[in-house]
């Protein structure tokens, strides 16, 4: 019976190129292979501003910016991108600090992590850092004005740290994505100290994000957590906190994450730079974009905590400098 | 020509079938599906040992041990395993300090996490850490006796920390791979404290270890860095430290591991717990196990630093208690 061979022939041909054909594009290779890196370099990109003197008086434009577009895990084109903004500044345990985060965020599937130094250019230990992970990343750099500066170890608490920073991150992210607005891969904006400690689940909790979602933070104002307060039917209705609890959004930089599309609509949000109480720094960018009544409890209701906001301590180099020891050649 | 058709449809269906098989083997999907999960519970390990009373006075034996290998990352039955081995205590930032750990050795393949608390019982907050990581883990369990627990606040660098935790795991693998010994995957033993920062390059570095490696361990001694000497020859001479120089085995916990091959042959070699001035807590291990001479320098020839021993500041809760805040039933 040759049409009964036949039929037999077609369906074992056809059947296993189908399922061939099928692992190829479930594959994660095929993620790595298929699709193309995007590398930006801008060495000098356009005049330095003024920090005083422009319109935007909170951002400072990037001396040298770098985008590095690459992929770590399968991206998903559906999945919405997590752009996580990290400030940093040198000290004895940065290159330690960011390499735990880097460990985190390779375990959180299409994250672009904007990493932002306080300083006059890129520094080679974060290059070479960000270089050797797996990391899609963009490297920006903006130096805090002088006069805002921490002065020694003293912790003045009403200058704001970081905040040139994460508005240049923000300034990035508008400039990059607010042209083709329409069509653009949904995005969350969520800013991540480096010396802080994340869950895994944290990332997937703030991912679904419409507006601004919001949970509790762990060893913040003197307490073991700080947290919004949730009434039954899922609204947030003020704060748990002992600190200044009447502040408009009396949160943690850790407690929140804010819509791509609500930046890019809300052009003139940034954190302020002058003028700003301590402890109103969130505050400051939160009441350009929401009120009480849009924001969205996560972490079952903001009864679990998913973030801590750890600090290392300062190392002990007591015995340096003794006995010629140290090869200041040996990166930390 | 019906054979030429006979012969081309045997190739369309072989062809695919074929490459169907490869695809298949090579996937990681397989390795989850394929293997077994063993998962071994042992709620009362023999009879609790008198830790004083006993040959080997430094084990402490566990009132509860858990044992649950599962299976994170695609296993290897042929790369070595390493046993990476942390003691850890209750503390505030215990489980912030724990997860981040976590993150970092879910990146690392076949790695089996021996976690041992300083506990009465396994705490309900670590079971459930574990239980929720995807890693390969072993929960064991011993308190410290009463009379070598620090006192307060103050630092006493001869009362050893962690060393009964440590003996206990050492002990759990010599009667776990021991029986098996001339047929077991190969494996290495490090001890790995929570709040140390681990690069995922170390992992490798360490995974070829014949008899123990060794390398540099930042923000140790009061320095940058502490180092093992290397000659030209590749060879371990010395160290680099300005506490006490001249001890056996100058180097930290974080410094070294040790193939479970020389574990299991050495049944004698634990840490000491009595007897033991501040500094020598490796050595007392290490002397038991090799001389200078077999000591293999890793990290470039420990020109790398690749581990941080970062440690956490106690947060300030300074504002617990007040206004009725605090929810004790969430964890933090």
């Amino acid at each position: 019976m040759p049409k009964t061979r036949d039929i037999l022939a077609f369906v074992l041909i056809v059947l296993p190129w189908t399922l061939l054909i099928a692992v190829w594009d479930w594959s994660p290779i095929n993620d790595f292979k298929g699709k193309s890196y995007s590398s930006v370099e801008r060495s000098e990109q356009g005049g330095q501003l003024d920090p005083h003197g422009q319109e935007n008086k909170d951002i400072v434009q990037a001396g040298h910016t770098k985008d590095v577009y690459r992929r770590s895990l399968p991206w998903s084109d559906v999945l919405p991108i997590l752009h996580v903004i990290t400030p940093t500044y040198s000290r004895p345990v940065q290159k330690a600090e960011l390499t735990r985060l880097a460990n985190t965020f390779l375990l959180v599937p299409n994250l672009h992590w904007i990493l932002v130094e306080d300083s006059q250019r890129r520094t080679p230990l974060v290059t070479r850092l960000l270089l050797e992970t797996s990391l899609n990343y963009t490297h920006l750099n903006v130096e805090t004005p002088k006069n805002y500066k921490l002065r020694g170890n003293k912790k003045d608490y009403t200058i704001p740290r970081g905040t040139v920073q994460r508005n240049l991150a923000l300034h990035w992210l508008r400039g990059t994505f607010s042209h083709n607005n329409s069509n653009s891969q949904p995005g969350v904006v969520y800013f991540a100290d480096d010396d802080n400690t994340y869950s895994l689940e944290l990332f997937e909790e703030m991912r679904s994000t419409r507006k601004v979602s919001v949970w509790p933070v762990a060893f913040v104002g003197g307490l073991r957590y700080e947290s919004p307060k949730v009434n039954t039917m899922g609204k947030v209705y003020g704060w748990k906190t002992v600190f200044d609890p009447h502040r408009p959004f009396a949160i943690d930089m850790a407690g929140f994450a804010v819509n791509l599309h609500l930046i890019l609509c809300k052009p003139q949000a940034y954190f302020k730079l002058r003028g700003v109480k301590g402890g109103y720094q969130e505050s400051s960018l939160l009441r350009e974009l929401v009120t009480l009544n849009d924001l969205e409890p996560k972490a079952a209701n903001c009864t679990k905590v998913l973030v801590w906001h750890t600090r290392a301590e300062n190392p002990l180099l007591v015995n340096e400098g003794r006995k010629g020891f140290t090869d200041s050649n040996v990166e930390i």
